[in-house]
């Protein structure tokens, strides 16, 4: 088959999640990339900053790659931009409040003339190599989404990025079925959709719900109320404004993303909250209580985060006082689930007032159910149905209902990152594997830390360390001085008493009596003895210097 | 007030979650343990095998301790009682089948003779001391649990642990109503309750929706099936052999507790398995696919379970088949969703079919939620009320609901390990606090690491370390030879490579040009050339010899 009739679909990022930060599609010579985000750590992924997708097959392509285009201005899908275009310089294209996320970001960071950017409108399309791409609005829980029609000579992908169906959303704007249904009649050859809540039967509650639920929460309130999301849930913050509205508060807004984020909404219009009901975080303060609403981030129990501060105790700006009401607007994000509980027994603890999701509809997810997912099907009829934005466990949920609507088992795919699928002759297949892992960044280091490295912190915290200094006289073979012996995260100071003297005592009769080779010999006595005597493994370390 | 008519209660065990792992009441001179129990665990609490309650109280006392009685054999409650009876040596009260439940713990110890216990039946009382014991039936998600009514001059405390109204329990034996009622007639002082799933609405449903559930998956499966759940969920061993029976499909069993569970379980009657549907593992290995169903362990994800070796094909007795089912019969215990899913996917990769109860309803819980912990309340019209078993946020809301049925809020206190709270006068009031955090138990060691340690190794998961040894010439102060540096945990192989040379060329220049003090100078030096160069912060060492 020629190169020239074949797209490659290569989904690149995601932790386990397929294709959720990163989808590249290759047709030719021509390559285009959707998306560029980051990931955040897990539980086990220890001092790790945030993640990346490993896109070294672009890297080595660069001059083959046409532009990024964005979806939707999440951190998971813009995060990783400043990244991407250092390495590979090409035009970013974004819809107006995407791109103005991105910027602000970017701005953050000092790089806002580094990258350029090229606005694009749910409606319109761009031609570019032999790609045409057709942007159609798509609900999310963030404004001016899009999906994106990719036509090639291959064939129509209908390319689904995070999305849900919702009939009354806080801008008005539903997702475009007239756009999905015009693909559908023109024949979709493959359609690549949100896995995210495959898993979840029914439909997605409409971010309506969500207005009565504060409606109430700030009626019964009786002192200050503190609201914390995602910095980029620009609707959340309309419909809090429009609470604090009705009940005569004011908002104002706490922490640089926040703050950024809701300028740049409100300057595009994508919130429509009038002056006077924004207060300075200073005149908030000086505010009587039942008068104010804070907005702020911090929902996920992230400890550096306001709300995090604020249930240590160790917010600098302000403290929880008596009769406040946190309101935790967000669901965790699965391995948060720990850190947001310590932050709700905490803020407790201290006397606050805790609305979550738990206990009030205050949070509706921005991806769609199963009905959804169905629907989505069943609009755009495609040929071919590859799951995306998940793990394995919903993909393949996913690739199941889909057979329930009649897609033919053969013609789903269900890939991991790195795994390349290619449309050619109208035919879906699975091409070669290429690396799709992920990098890991910590303070300025990008890739630097790899598994090997993760592996050995994971060592080090189960057990701790022990360093051992011993001195030898050249001359007489006996030890110069007693060996020093250091621990961290091995033993409490009590243990070690006992413990440090009983070593000594080994490397004394080792180097006096028994004798050794080198290093190793001690090392290997000194573990098992620690072994056999508290039935851990640190690790050891042994410096030993002869004069 | 005199000491004479004091009841003290006093939560003990549990991570965050108050009293689940053990609770002591006081009176007069005398005091009697309610559970003895481990926790598992969080994710932060590095290289900690398992927790138990700190009752260093109690140890002070132990000659004031009259007996500790468990309310049902879950390892939440029986875990610790090998401790407990070595430090303070008194009887242990269980039902039957909890009694058997801990012997074989005991016995797979050599412990067996150690303890001496006493078996109770529900229906029965114990008098000991200025304490009457009535012991009644409950459900949960193991046979044979029981609440614990006890009578002292202070009144009648109502001690329900875990529990739900199951209607239609497996074993055809509801908690019993008739004795929570007779409680109430007589004028219950104080109840204390399960708060488990205060935070869901609604009625936990019975542990007989899960029987039609596993008769669709065995009706379905081609192959072979897997179940794995916790070796104490004996009613679910009775529903997967019912299933079995009627798809004409034989038993095994693996793993050392599930076995022996069973064992005790088949003897004593509390399992009605007839002989010849169990088979041995390795029988079953014989057998025709879909003739077979094995249960074992590892629904949560474990690494070290059957189910967790065999996600990462590492299980030595079998392996993974094609037209596997695995049916992963429990719900994520807060923390292990990120392992669970981790396994679901790697058995997915591995081309087994995975049945979890996020997409079938094989697994409900075994605590009451909100309108069962309502009815409890309004069973027994209690005076006062201590909710227990939650953390705060569950433990708030349970209080919540107390008022909604109109007990006082001056008659409800929320206590947190360690808070003695006070019944006396007919009156419920905060006593003492008391250490009442828990104890980390690692290899042999019992509470010898605590949080400075588990600090120490956060710190070195975090970056690493870098170890530098330096030798200097006593007469010229010169290096005697390059300096050694080791890292681990810090740099990958590749970055070493540039950074730990210029880290040497630093040392050099300090001793040769510069000058230093000591080893704090060269530690701080290296280290703020580290956190320049890669914005990480290791943990430095420096051993200095002088010759």
């Amino acid at each position: 088959m020629s190169r020239k009739n074949k797209l490659r679909i290569i989904p690149l990022g995601g932790l386990g999640e397929v294709g959720k930060n990163m989808m590249a599609y290759e047709y030719g010579n021509d390559i285009i990339v959707v998306d560029a985000g980051i990931m955040f750590p897990k539980n086990d992924m220890l001092g790790v900053d945030y993640i990346i997708p490993d896109y070294e097959y672009l890297k080595k392509r660069a001059n083959r790659v046409l532009g990024l285009f964005i979806t939707h201005g999440h951190e998971d899908h813009i995060g990783a931009v400043q990244h991407f275009t250092e390495d590979i310089h090409v035009p970013v294209y974004a819809t107006p409040l995407t791109r103005g996320l991105i910027e602000a970001k970017l701005h953050r960071n000092g790089a806002q003339h580094k990258v350029q950017m090229k606005t694009i409108q749910a409606g319109e399309t761009t031609r570019l190599g032999p790609f045409t791409l057709e942007y159609f609005h798509v609900n999310h829980s963030i404004p001016d989404g899009v999906g994106i029609g990719i036509t090639t000579p291959a064939g129509l992908v209908v390319h689904m990025s995070d999305f849900k169906f919702d009939q009354t959303p806080v801008d008005g704007w539903p997702t475009d079925f007239a756009k999905l249904s015009e693909f559908s009649n023109r024949g979709v050859d493959l359609l690549l959709s949100d896995s995210t809540n495959a898993e979840r039967p029914g439909w997605t509650p409409s971010e309506a719900v969500i207005g009565p639920a504060f409606d109430k929460v700030f009626g019964e309130a009786k002192g200050r109320i503190i609201v914390a999301t995602f910095a980029s849930l620009i609707s959340r913050v309309q419909q809090v404004a429009d609470a604090a509205a009705k009940t005569g508060r004011k908002m104002a807004l706490a922490g640089p993303s926040m703050v950024d984020n809701v300028k740049i909404a409100r300057k595009m219009k994508y919130l429509e909250i009038p002056d006077d009901l924004i207060v300075s975080i200073e005149q908030a303060l000086q505010m009587q209580n039942h008068k104010v609403v804070i907005m702020c981030t911090g929902s996920q129990g992230e400890p550096s985060s306001i709300v995090g501060r604020l249930s240590a105790g160790t917010n600098r700006q302000f403290d929880l006082k008596d009769g406040d009401t946190i309101v935790l607007s967000s669901h965790p994000i699965p391995g948060n689930e720990e850190s947001i509980s310590k932050t709700i027994n905490r803020l407790l603890r201290r006397g606050a007032k805790v609305i979550h999701d738990g206990i009030a509809p205050i949070h509706v997810s921005g991806h769609a159910a199963q009905e959804e997912q169905k629907l989505l099907i069943n609009l755009v009829r495609p040929k071919h149905f590859m799951p995306i934005h998940g793990e394995l466990r919903q993909l393949s949920r996913h690739a199941e209902l889909a057979q329930q609507l009649g897609v033919e088992q053969e013609n789903i795919i269900i890939a991991e990152n790195g795994q390349v699928v290619e449309l050619v002759g109208k035919k879906l297949m699975r091409g070669e594997r290429i690396p799709g892992d992920y990098v890991f960044v910590t303070g300025e280091s990008i890739g630097d830390i790899g598994h090997d490295v993760m592996k050995e912190r994971s060592q080090l915290a189960r057990n701790g360390i022990l360093l051992i200094d011993i001195s030898i006289d050249k001359k007489t073979g006996r030890l110069l001085h007693e060996p020093e012996v250091i621990t961290r995260g091995f033993v409490s100071p009590e243990e070690a008493t006992s413990l440090i003297p009983d070593v000594r005592k080994l490397i004394l009769r080792m180097v006096h009596n028994d004798g050794f080779d080198d290093e190793k010999d001690i090392i290997n006595a000194v573990k098992s003895y620690l072994h056999q005597q508290t039935k851990r493994r640190p690790m050891v370390f042994v410096t030993l210097s002869k004069s």
